[in-house]
């Protein structure tokens, strides 16, 4: 998937989307993170076609997401482990397992997120680093970039950071 | 996009995802955090074909995530407007923002997210809201929920929850 427009050319989450492709990568992802790394191990998690999975794989590779390396000689077999640029979309499936928890519970969850001292569930909010408040309407803005279009710096009159939830 | 494996079914991501559906859905709800309503709006926006938004925005309507309502009568138009379910998928935009500016940023920025009273960009991370900690690998952990099949349990144990960064 290619960014096509000016403004998705310049926009940051338009440019992320681009690298991780669709929904199928973000599934890799998620169970990267929950420490599968074989193809098989992938492929059963996922029900997806070998070749669906390898496409995604190796794309996800190419992005510098995962990192393609061997696990065993002969005959060799490769395992995909997160880069530093993959381990830091952690917090985009943080905030996705948030809201999905919230608005589509399933019956029989797979994984909770835990506080590792005490076990009890993490309930993630963002803050901002520096000052710990909270990223609502309160205390963040939007704010034209100079790739602004001027469309987009009207609309921004109008933008919404919701209130913290 | 249907989830069709048993995990996913169960997985709060993949649920979460199902709604958003691709790529698209993600922008358009992008859009619609900056301020954009209209049609033709989100149309000159993104360089969409009008069938591909139709069909978008009318999948965002039917999961919830945006409503549809008149604001001109004769001829009657729409405007589109996230619902509180929708303004609940702020934190995955900014997670999306975050990881987007920090590994590909783009020549000349949109928007930027900055403090409502400074003006100074905002650095987002995600906490714990109970007790303000990170989540991060000293923090937090994952541990299978009733739902988690074999092989998922036994690849939590080599699970990534990445250090904060």
């Amino acid at each position: 998937m290619k960014v096509t427009s000016f403004a998705d050319a310049n926009c940051p989450v338009a440019l992320g989307l681009e690298r991780v492709g669709e929904w199928w990568s973000i599934l890799i992802l998620r169970d990267a993170f929950h420490g599968l790394a074989r193809f098989d191990e992938f492929q059963r998690n996922l029900g997806i076609s070998t070749n669906s999975l390898a496409k995604r794989l190796t794309s996800l590779v190419e992005s510098g997401l995962l990192e393609k390396r061997p696990y065993q000689d002969r005959p060799v077999r490769y395992e995909y482990v997160l880069t530093p640029q993959g381990r830091d979309f952690w917090p985009v499936i943080v905030a996705l397992y948030s809201w999905g928890s919230r608005h589509f519970p399933p019956e029989s969850p797979t994984v909770y997120l835990v506080d590792a001292e005490t076990g009890r569930l993490i309930e993630p909010v963002l803050v901002d680093a520096p000052t710990g408040n909270p990223v609502d309407g309160a205390h963040a803005a939007f704010a034209p970039g100079p790739g602004a279009s001027e469309q987009l710096r009207a609309s921004l009159e109008r933008a919404v950071v919701p209130p913290r939830s």
